[in-house]
C-alpha cells in the first residue's frame, strides 16, 4: 500500500469507528478544509512570515491534509497522480522562459 | 524515498526551476492554500454535495495539496507524522463512545 | 431606509430579477462570502502588505460585502446592531489595559 | 454622518483605545477577513442550510463586517459606492436574459 493510502485508511478507520461517513459529502469536506485552512492562516495573522508557532501550524497543516485526503478518498482519487497531472499543467500555464522569477499570474504573463 | 518526500521534491523541482522560492515565505503559502480551498469550494457553490464536477474539484485538490507539501518542506516536516499526530490527538478529544454518530464539536461533546 | 438597507435592497432586487433566491440559501451564501474572502486575498498573494492593486481590492470587497448583506437579508438581521453587539463583546474579551499593543487572540491574554 | 461612516469610526475608535493599527495593514486586514470566513462557515457544517445557530451566525457575520470595513477604512473608500459599482458591473456581466434562473459563473454564460 502507497504512503497515501496508508494514511488514507487510517482516516477513514477513525470516521467509521464514530460513524461519521454520513457526514462527510464530500461538499462538506471541501467546507471542512476551507474552515481548516483559515485556521491554519491564524497562525499568521498580525506576524512577520517566518514567526507563526510551529506546532499550531503543525495541528492545522493536519487537519487541512486529512480533509484533502478524504475528499481524495471520496472520489476514489489516486492523490499522487492527481498533484504530478496538475504539475504538468502548470508547466504549460508557467513556461520557465516566461515565468522565471516573477510572481505574475499565468493569464496576466 | 517516500511517496510524499518524492511528491514534494516534484514541487520544489517545479518551483526552482522557476526561481520560486523567494515568493515561497510560510505566511503567503498558507494564504495561497486558503486561496485554493476557496476555488476547491467554488466546485460546490450553489449545487447539491454530490454535483460537483470532477475535474474542476481534481485540480483544485491538487493545487492546495501541493501547498500543504510545499509548507510542509519549509519546515521540513514529515506529513505522515503530522497527520498521525494529530489523529492521535483527536482520538482523544474524540472518543468513539461520545462522538459516535454525532457531529457535535469537541468543546461541546 | 437606513443606507445598509437601501444596499440591501439593491442587492435584493438584483437576484430577484435573476431569479437566483433559490440559490441563495444561507449555507451557500456563507460558502460563496468564504470564496470571495479568498478572492480578496488574492490581491494580496506574494505581494507586500501595501502593494495590492486598489481595483482588485475594491471588487473582491464588493462580492465579500454583498454576501454579507444578502446573509444578513436572509436572517432579517440588522447588520449594525450586529456589530455594536460584537463590539461591545469584544470590549470585554479585550479590556484596554490587557490588550493595548498587544496583537495577543483574547483566550491568550 | 452615513451609517457605515458611523460603524467604522465605532470600529476605528475601538481599534485606537487598543494601539491596534500597528498590526491592521490591509494585508493582515484581508488575512483576518478570510479567517472570519472560515468561522461563519463553521456554523454551518456537517448541517442542513437552514441548521446553523443564529447567535454563531450573527458574531462570525459581525467580524466579517468589521474586517471588510476597517479594510475599506484603510484604502479611504466609500464602501455604498464600491458595492453599487459592483452590481453595475455584474449587470453586464450577468444580464437578465441569460442569468435567469441558473447558477451558471458568468464566464461560462
Amino acid at each position: 500500500m502507497s504512503q497515501l493510502k496508508a494514511i488514507e485508511a487510517l482516516l477513514v478507520q477513525f470516521r467509521d469507528e464514530r460513524d461519521w461517513k454520513q457526514f462527510h459529502n464530500p461538499k462538506d469536506l471541501a467546507v471542512a478544509l476551507s474552515i481548516e485552512a483559515g485556521e491554519l492562516l491564524e497562525a499568521f495573522l498580525w506576524k512577520g512570515a517566518e514567526e507563526a508557532k510551529i506546532e499550531k501550524v503543525k495541528e492545522e497543516l493536519a487537519d487541512v491534509l486529512a480533509y484533502a485526503i478524504l475528499l481524495g478518498h471520496h472520489y476514489d482519487l489516486d492523490l499522487e497522480q492527481v498533484v504530478r497531472e496538475k504539475v504538468a499543467k502548470n508547466a504549460e500555464k508557467y513556461p520557465v522562459d516566461k515565468a522565471k522569477g516573477v510572481a505574475t499570474k499565468y493569464n496576466e504573463l
